[in-house]
């Protein structure tokens, strides 16, 4: 196995999900399909108001319907205070935060935000219970606008909240979370020498991820305080940490079994209905299980963050970039926390300059909690750059592709963080880009245009453990507590069985709970073919080693002279010496020295080097009706170097379905809100999700540069396919129409006007 | 911690179950508590005759009943071939007959034999489809009795069964499957040479272990050919091997899922309910459930052998024994595989002879197939060796204390097949025996008498695997795949927090399936608490190792100069480097060199040495009433020597629990069969289980002689109790009446013409 010389037995092979008849024929256990007997239905009453102090809850007439199992409210949750000890460890803001988010205390802070709960026998009365909870509002003011919120004399949602600013927190209380600067060089200076300096200003849209599977999760407090949890969530021990903090329950009591997760894309990583059911299941002695409505997912799970940004950047004649300066607000919604590193530190690292400063605010608001989703925060962030970059490079009369070649980032140059991109693609992936027919092809027509965008990620770091047992006959067992949401039981059984040179049936992968692996944090991010992966050749190489021990041991020989391959042990010219992996296995549990296991665990963090970035570029051709504004996408052609593809048909998928994200964030989908805070449009039809009907074929082009600090040279696939698609299409409109469009989504009633605006001001 | 100085903080406190409040609240998983949507109702046709050709089966009125799924027969099943290569290894004899066994394959070989099986919506419906399978059988002649099935010109159970003696096959078919002969020094000569020889023969019965969960089985074959199996099972890792082997599915393919187990003594080791249910399962598409009726458990699931037994043992007029001669029949049932060794090999340890030879026969009749039961044959064959003993003694003029303390084997001593006893406590026991009330009181009154009997036992070897993973606040979880049959889960929690030095609280100890921990054998045979703490002392030394490591690495230091204790991590002589567990355990979740995990797995053999012999005497008073023959246990007291004893009030119930089923087996429990070879008494009342009502007190005595080849000394418990007390309770009749039986169950009929045939005699 050699990936420079991609020697490769079963990576790189189009291969079918290990899980996938499982799927199709409905058999896989999703949330809403864990059925315990004498579980509780549990519902939640939510806040009719986007910001209110919470005077008075009377839970008196709920508990006295028949029926009525339990009934909660935030009294039935620890207080946590910041700096307190936890069970497992120091609490911090984000834990109190999170407790808050999942049942408010004091004060409601987005229309939609859970007051209490109640578990009965069934929904229907737990529903009437809801309505026989009384509950005594003080309605506050709220605010929907970062930039409001920023304002003086703006109210304040959290009377604790102070703006941390390097280092230093600010001496009142404030909307703003946290303001981060980064800078280098002198952006003034370099504005100043450049020739053309370009500067818009863009608003973003509240988004959902648009999961198909609404949260659904079960939980079931045993009588001796030990707590089992069913979640679909992206993270089995990331809900277990949060749980014993937010509870104040021991670790070594909780264990959460994950579901399948019907879609996650960053929105099912922190708590929030398991914790409910576990209060709930603790007053009642009885399961629990809360299933959200789509309105409730909508209303009461984190949408992807709105920004409202200033981009501004300068360049020499010659069309090289001197200076990038941003001022970029981030909508926290209700909670700080907004995905303000993860964003700025890939999408400002597409293009090399001497000089820049970035300006980004942590803003709260009266909406729903933003949670992280895919790429979190890049979308709106890269709309925002690459709309000013391609207007930069217009102006100064080059070709786009041009423009970008001579100002990407290379090997070695710097992120905004100072940390230094060890290896990145954008030059190989223009080129494919320059050669390709979606290119070179003519786009003819009016009303047309053709616009390209790039995209880039990089390892957001973290721990994944994984272990494999040897069966008598020498088949595997991989079991790992990653949640798969993108084939990586696939993608990790095949490099297992690559790995232990046996076939792919050999390798049952199996996805544990809390209890069966050890630690291994959310699958998000692009975390879990990438690190897990090393955790799989460590485990794998660990068995190995064991094995090769045995051997050695019983031919009385050092195990460097075992020689391994192809299901067989062998010594070197020694042809009575060797024995197959079968015999081997079907010994070691016949009691011959003890049954074997290898194990492998990684840590990735980043240090001054970021970890294996994936370039990507898309080209978008669109055709707009002037009539209407509709954008129609007529092709979509997406270009990324994910280093080496373990399994090009899932890597596919990820592309054409991260870009489909994209354009639905980009064209038509966002949240609409009523004068009071209220979303008025809480289902997909009317919140207006991309459908495969109105998408086009999304064109996937694998570049494989492998990544070397990988061993097999992969880098990642999933996040980046939803970056550049808004900045792509808004290119594409402009080439189409002229007219820049600053603002997302790009809906038709959008387009229409500033077509109508555009003309207006020409006339 | 130092088992020799028996400084240990957790071990050897009386500490509750940890599972005790799921168990008393009903909240445990029992086979029948499983319950998958859409499952179906299994229910089992059984052969009416014990000995029968099935010369036609046809299905197909059942089939067409609406609500039945599916319908099978042993065309559905593979034929398997011995010493053909099944998924898993070569086919033996024991799998080929097993596949015979849970579905009659040609012939119905006893009475409640399965022919064919039926799942359904209901259990109704499955009823009423049993109805409708036409079978015809041609009844053959059926032999009970293992002499006649010896005899010549015996009908034949097997037409391919032969004799195995001595590595030689018999010529011709025969219903003997194994003579085995233990043989050393010359007995002729040494019973020519003894003062006095006792010769006397016995007879013992079929009985039932009389578990209180019947046998309840669900398996679903999922439409990609993955088997999941939920069993409550002794051997999760054997009813793999076993489901493999008989039904040609990958072990890659299967995972066993243990329930809790109400109950197994050996009786649920090997694969019965479960193939029938992944059989129907595969046919119908949904899962399928087999609940047994307690009739079915009694006709149909394995019952303890009976034995035809002839005991002969010479001594010098001075005490010694010179010469033990045994000839024993092992009634296996309709398959072979009687437990000979097993019982042959402690039993007739327990006093030294120069000249011995014993010769066993595993003969089949038509009765349900034996299986293991508690000690597996020893009983039968301890009540026939302690009973001649026992007279032979009193013939001497012997004290019955001191005539055993005379001859008992002791440390180096050999067992029958040679293998040397390395230590064992019969002289410490009988001490402890003759220094207690229980034999010192005096015993007065008509009619009363008090028995002495020893039992021992010796570790069956085999492997057990299980890992340690470290959470974020430095607790732990064990996760093993050995089943829980006796608290076990305590007792290594036990362990694994004395090793660790933390909390046991902080243990968090997982039965786990065959997908989460390698490979275990049966929980059986007393294996689990002395070969898994071993492999629980080796997982804590290897995680304990890895902290070290990542400590050393800290500091700088070689790991070999970092302590631990108590939590804690630190360098002698150095305050400044040291570390709490807790913190280090945080980091190894937080992206510092990866999660942390130990991992164990030890296998037991014997090759010229035993494992760990546990001594045990039994001392029984009973009054024995002339006119009904009625026994009554006055007073009951047991004596083992079980080496360090981990949780000392699971030892006792062991001790208790044991003792309580020898005494059913002694004085009431049997199968009775009509000339038809049907068991007329299959529930647990007309089979005259013991109830508590039934019983005195059983007193149990801990005597701790820390086992050298066990790094904390265990010895074991759990299967010697059920040795003594046929013995005891004979030799104590006989000292109440002057008569000695020679047949089990010594029940008020059975003792009242025993008596009455003694005054005749006499007169």
């Amino acid at each position: 196995m050699d990936y420079q010389t991609r020697k490769f037995r079963v990576i790189g092979r189009n291969t079918p999900k290990v899980d996938g008849v499982e799927k199709v024929t409905g058999r896989s256990r999703f949330g809403s399909d864990v059925r315990l007997p004498g579980t509780l239905v549990a519902r939640v009453l939510r806040s009719p108001h986007a910001h209110a102090r919470i005077k008075r809850i009377d839970t008196s007439r709920a508990e006295a319907l028949p029926g009525v199992a339990a009934v909660i409210t935030s009294s039935d949750f620890p207080e946590l205070t910041t700096g307190e000890r936890s069970p497992y460890g120091v609490v911090g803001e984000r834990e109190r935060y999170l407790s808050q988010e999942v049942m408010a205390r004091g004060k409601a802070l987005f229309h939609g935000h859970a007051v209490a709960a109640v578990a009965a026998r069934s929904s229907a009365i737990a529903e009437q219970a809801l309505a026989l909870i009384d509950v005594e509002y003080e309605v506050l003011p709220h605010i929907m606008d970062p930039v409001e919120a920023m304002g003086p004399g703006a109210t304040l949602l959290h009377e604790e909240l102070y703006t941390q600013a390097s280092g230093e927190r600010s001496s009142t209380p404030s909307n703003v979370a946290e303001h981060l600067v980064y800078s280098r060089g002198d952006v003034e200076q370099g504005l100043a020498r450049a020739d053309t300096v370009i500067e818009r200003s863009f608003r973003t849209q509240v988004v959902h991820h648009g999961y198909v599977e609404p949260d659904s999760e079960t939980a079931f407090v045993h009588s001796d305080g030990n707590v089992e949890v069913w979640a679909n969530t992206q993270s089995t021990y990331g809900q277990r940490h949060d749980l014993s903090a937010i509870l104040g329950i021991p670790l070594s009591k909780i264990k959460v079994v994950p579901t399948e997760v019907g879609g996650g894309f960053g929105g099912k990583e922190s708590v929030r209905v398991s914790a409910i059911c576990v209060v709930l299941s603790r007053k009642a002695g009885l399961p629990v299980r809360l299933s959200l409505t789509r309105e409730e997912v909508f209303r009461a799970t984190g949408p992807g963050n709105a920004i409202v940004a200033t981009v501004k950047v300068g360049a020499k004649s010659d069309g090289t970039i001197v200076a990038i300066q941003a001022r970029l607000l981030y909508d926290a919604g209700a909670f700080p926390g907004a995905p303000l590193r993860s964003a700025i530190r890939r999408v400002f690292s597409h293009y090399r300059t001497p000089n820049m400063r970035i300006d980004a605010y942590d803003v709260v608001t009266n909406k729903p909690h933003g949670a992280a989703y895919r790429a979190p925060g890049a979308t709106p962030t890269n709309f925002a750059l690459e709309s000013v970059i391609d207007e930069l490079g217009e102006s100064l009369g080059f070709d786009p592709i041009e423009f970008r070649l001579k100002n990407v980032s290379v090997d070695g140059d710097p992120m905004p963080d100072g940390v230094r991109l060890p290896t990145v693609s954008f030059k190989e992936v223009l080129s494919k880009v320059r050669g390709h027919s979606c290119w070179t092809s003519k786009l003819e027509g009016p009303n047309r245009g053709r616009g390209i965008a790039l995209g880039m990620w990089t390892m957001p770091g973290g721990t994944t453990s994984c272990h494999i047992t040897l069966s008598g006959d020498g088949s595997a067992t991989l079991v790992l507590a990653a949640v798969d949401l993108s084939a990586t039981r696939t993608s990790l059984a095949m490099i297992a069985a690559e790995a232990l040179d046996i076939d792919l049936s050999d390798v049952r992968v199996v996805v544990g709970d809390t209890d069966m692996a050890a630690h291994s944090d959310a699958s998000a991010g692009d975390r879990i073919t990438y690190v897990a992966s090393k955790a799989v050749l460590m485990a794998a190489q660990d068995l190995i080693g064991h094995l090769k021990k045995r051997v050695a041991e019983e031919f009385g020989l050092e195990p460097g002279n075992v020689q391994y391959a192809k299901k067989r042990f062998w010594v070197e010219g020694a042809p009575e010496m060797q024995i197959s992996l079968a015999d081997l296995a079907l010994r070691s549990v016949r009691g011959e020295g003890g049954a074997l296991m290898g194990y492998g665990s990684v840590s990735e963090t980043f240090s001054d080097t970021a970890i294996a970035p994936n370039a990507a570029a898309h080209v978008v051709d669109v055709e707009v009706d002037p009539e209407t504004g509709k954008v129609e996408v007529l092709r979509y052609t997406t270009f990324q170097d994910i280093g080496t593809a373990v399994n090009p048909v899932q890597v596919e998928g990820q592309m054409q379905g991260g870009a489909a994200q994209g354009i639905g964030w980009a064209l038509s989908e966002e949240y609409q809100f009523d004068d009071d805070g209220a979303m008025t449009n809480p289902t997909l039809l009317d919140y207006r999700l991309q459908t495969a009907a109105d998408l086009p074929f999304i064109d996937a082009n694998i570049i494989e540069a492998p990544s070397p600090d990988h061993p097999l040279g992969i880098r990642a696939v999933g996040q980046v396919p939803i970056v550049p698609p808004a900045a792509a299409l808004a290119n594409a409109i402009y080439r189409a129409t002229g007219v820049r469009l600053s603002r997302l989504p790009m809906n038709p009633e959008r387009v229409y006007w500033a077509l109508v605006e555009a003309k207006k001001s020409s006339e």
